[in-house]
């Protein structure tokens, strides 16, 4: 099975590469490699440099570990155990130079992890980026002060093998990936006319 | 002068030449590169596969264009006026299987635009993108239903030359590039201290 992009169009083989598995590997991440991924994320872009990104970075083993497990829906918990890292992204809701709300720290904290994605893949990691968690207990659990927002988690490995997986979650791991036709979201003129680029 | 970020660990080529400039070239993006663009949007992440990214694409001396370019702040018309390409990203605020409201529209369309710039960047291209600018007159212009929302606009095109710009463009355009340090930023234990993967 490949779980690798079906693109129409040319595309970076890091892109293509790039999926969301559940299966990881138990095998650790070397510390050189895990650098790495921040270092992606530090050079991404965001509105007015404000750089809104913060990461909680657990260890399979180690306490940040547990603390962000306990976090997660009883759907994600069941594989994400078994990953070597998983990291809590925070958001930096307000202006570094005042307190006033910076509006794209959620859309900017998207990019820092889609950087660090990427790079995972050049490594041959693979990242898992959930929303089924809690932020409040994350909150709680990390003393995360009020300016600053849990937006998810993501598992971070080495690909696993699907018999790991049970259920619906070992189906899911080798069905083909479904993406929208390119005239349901490029447009022109008007929202909903599909551009004349993908005739 | 180079822009290339001063990684101090390594990382993947194109995150390093990836950065946001003011002067574009005037030449037109041959339409195979365009295409390649919303190509790797489409195959980005997100929450629950909802792909909640939409795009109007507006080609310099077309009227999505113009539209796009009057609903910029001024500071940003002056030079994005002379990119080949602007688009307005726009992202879905609902679920696609009902009306409730998905949480991460905003994040995830950060991603998709992340995974723009990264193959525009492969293309020899640039993208720099932008929240200065009135939505509002977005909305009416492109006639933007209530369930979405514009969030940023971006210009794409081949990198130009600094001395296009003026005034504090023209020095920004060739200032070195700051990040915060990796104690500001990636913590363990608790938020705020720093990951001793960064001793």
């Amino acid at each position: 099975m490949s779980k690798e992009a079906q693109n129409l169009y040319p595309m970076h083989a890091l892109l293509i590469r790039r999926w969301s598995p559940r299966a990881f590997r138990s095998d650790n991440i070397p510390e050189e490699k895990l650098r790495t991924l921040f270092e992606a994320a530090r050079w991404s872009a965001s509105g007015g440099n404000q750089q809104p990104w913060r990461f909680i970075l657990g260890t399979n083993g180690d306490e940040s570990f547990s603390k962000i497990l306990d976090s997660l829906d009883d759907g994600n918990r069941s594989w994400a155990q078994n990953a070597p890292v998983l990291v809590l992204s925070v958001g930096k809701k307000t202006q570094n130079r005042n307190d006033r709300p910076n509006s794209s720290y959620r859309y900017d904290l998207g990019q820092a992890v889609a950087h660090l994605s990427i790079q995972a893949t050049e490594e041959g990691l693979y990242v898992h980026q959930m929303g089924g968690f809690n932020p409040d207990l994350c909150r709680q659990a990390f003393s995360i002060p009020p300016d600053f927002d849990p937006i998810t988690v993501f598992a971070v490995g080495f690909l696993g093998d699907p018999s790991q997986l049970e259920g619906n979650n070992r189906i899911r791991e080798t069905e083909p990936r479904q993406r929208m036709a390119f005239d349901e979201f490029v447009f022109s003129g008007t929202f909903g006319q599909p551009s004349s680029l993908f005739p």
